[in-house]
């Protein structure tokens, strides 16, 4: 009898249960706000699955309630801000808000994240820049799981970009996608389907290709975006490295090996480099370069040119970022959420624990 | 009877050439700098090569010489530069010196370029800003050959991407990566050499996947990074778009099919949106974020990292970015430039015609 939750029954739920732990009604609301924009967009990996995981962390003290978010280091164009090691959202917010009113001021702002832990998804972010006529962008680093090319060593995360850009008419660009060929929620659901993956997706402990989606339980590793060195995975870890020094090494966050896990079944590493994850945003305003109306209308020819391009065989048309993205939201907005089955078990069962009313 | 070039030779002889059909002494041998800093660092399709294609669109009528480079929209901690349709390295180290400027006093810098063309290799111009304790970003577009995921158009140049970042006793990490699996260079290199490139580069004028590397004169395309939409493609598609946008949007360049061809056996495209190519540039302080002292000593740790990753089978280290150029530049400046064989020829048919002297 598998029904769809409407958004604002599961915003209602997810608040209650982090305000119920000892969140801030804001903070609660923030987080529910975060999650519930990955569902909505049909990213479910970063949604409601990751209640379950944040309460995990939670309980085993890794994440400090009502923390302190405080500015650390600051320029004119640039800050540094220290998230208390709470949930990521808190800090993310602030911080992507901060940047948006330094480029109001310098054209441009640019602010790290330091004392972290998971945000979310990164799209969230860069999209609070567009109602400024602003261009967002986001990066974080992760979890360690992806090996550089030729090596064995789990070193940097699935380490995200996105990039949200305002048009005219048109919706905007919004790109949010993992330096990897394939994110670790990917992985781990072809596993429960007891299938095999494609080769170009993850290596085994001795760094040979493998089509076992459940090999990083073994000591394997994901691999960059390019998959082998012929194909240029070596540029995919370019980008994960860039991800991991922007949001790690700008702000004193702990860079690649030593990222703390977000979950709480894996262990911290013994070593520390720094405070937390790490995460860094930045905010342009679109008239920094040429006149807003300008920049709208050749956003909007760009936009126009690239829906026009030929499709091939099979495929009606050529996708803009975020097209897809836009579309989910609007239906899940009218018919509900389909909560994945596994993650719904979770939620009654975190209902029971936390005493909290799940609305059908 | 091949014989290594050495630098200096080089750096006379191609100074010459663009000062005898009317540069600038300056600009003749800023010219001849990025053109040579290319073939030290190991990369000679943007190299010497450069030369006679350079010289065929000035002949042509598509680049003016001694052009105005003008600053046309400025705040904080921005700029755009207008290049007069001159080469591009004159508008482009401009561009970057003015990006570093800005970033003196608001602690970063972004300039855009319009009206431009192409200005060798992106690294060139991020690593202009290491000198001062900067971090270095360069983007540009490029001639249309790489065709969106799904797509039979052509409608992305190879759009690369470049940072630099400088550390304390290690050498500065610098990538400098095109944002397809292979680059139009080492392609036109397979077909002289009359092998098949490995699947996951091209494809057809149908969108199917083909091992032809000319198959790029018969309607075919170059594919994004991650080759495929199994593995990412659209991931590179979105990189290959961001830095479209950046450099030509952000501009008034041309941007996507428009993108003038940087050859001048290629016509141009018959609609224009905008002025020329265009280009991006970023400089960082890297104490915009925090003291630079705990910057540097953190950056020293992250490639000291990398560097202890653990090797796959048959690989005696993992690379830093940057590594194998400079050790590249090192050897090449020592022992000097082995020009390709097919540019030497070229070049020996340039001193001819331009009667200029070129030292064995």
């Amino acid at each position: 009898m598998k029904k769809r939750y409407s958004y604002n029954i599961l915003f209602q739920f997810v608040t209650e249960v982090f305000f119920k732990i000892g969140c801030k009604k804001a903070d609660a609301e923030l987080i529910a706000e975060v999650l519930l924009a990955a569902e909505l967009r049909g990213i479910p990996s970063h949604g409601l699955a990751r209640v379950k995981t944040y309460l995990g962390l939670w309980e085993v003290g890794r994440i400090t309630l009502n923390n302190e978010v405080k500015v650390v280091h600051e320029t004119l164009s640039t800050a540094t801000i220290d998230n208390g090691n709470g949930f990521g959202m808190l800090g993310a917010k602030k911080a992507m808000k901060l940047a948006i009113e330094k480029a109001k001021i310098a054209g441009t702002g640019w602010v790290s994240v330091l004392n972290s832990n998971h945000f979310g998804i990164a799209g969230y972010y860069a999209m609070l820049a567009l109602k400024d006529d602003m261009i967002g962008i986001t990066m974080t680093n992760a979890s360690p799981l992806v090996a550089p090319t030729w090596s064995t060593s789990r070193f940097l995360g699935t380490n995200p970009i996105a990039v949200a850009i305002p048009a005219e008419n048109y919706p905007p660009f919004v790109a949010d996608f993992a330096t990897t060929p394939i994110a670790q929620g990917k992985l781990s659901l072809i596993e429960r389907k007891g299938k095999k993956c494609n080769k170009g997706f993850v290596q085994d402990k001795e760094g040979i290709p493998s089509t076992n989606p459940a090999i990083l339980k073994q000591g394997g590793a994901i691999v960059p975006l390019g998959s082998d060195y012929e194909h240029g995975s070596h540029k995919g870890y370019c980008l994960g490295a860039i991800v991991d020094i922007f949001s790690s090494v700008f702000s004193g966050a702990n860079f690649g090996p030593f990222t703390p896990p977000q979950v709480a079944f894996l262990p911290l590493s013994e070593k520390s480099t720094g405070l937390g994850i790490g995460h860094f945003f930045g905010a342009i305003r679109i008239d920094a370069f040429r006149p807003a109306s300008e920049f709208k209308k050749s956003m909007d020819q760009w936009i126009e040119t690239f829906k026009n391009a030929a499709p091939t065989a099979g495929h009606e048309k050529v996708l803009i970022p975020g097209e897809p993205e836009k579309q989910n939201t609007e239906y899940n907005l009218k018919n509900g959420i389909d909560v994945l089955p596994d993650v719904e078990v979770e939620l009654i069962k975190i209902a029971e624990k936390y005493n909290v009313t799940i609305y059908k």
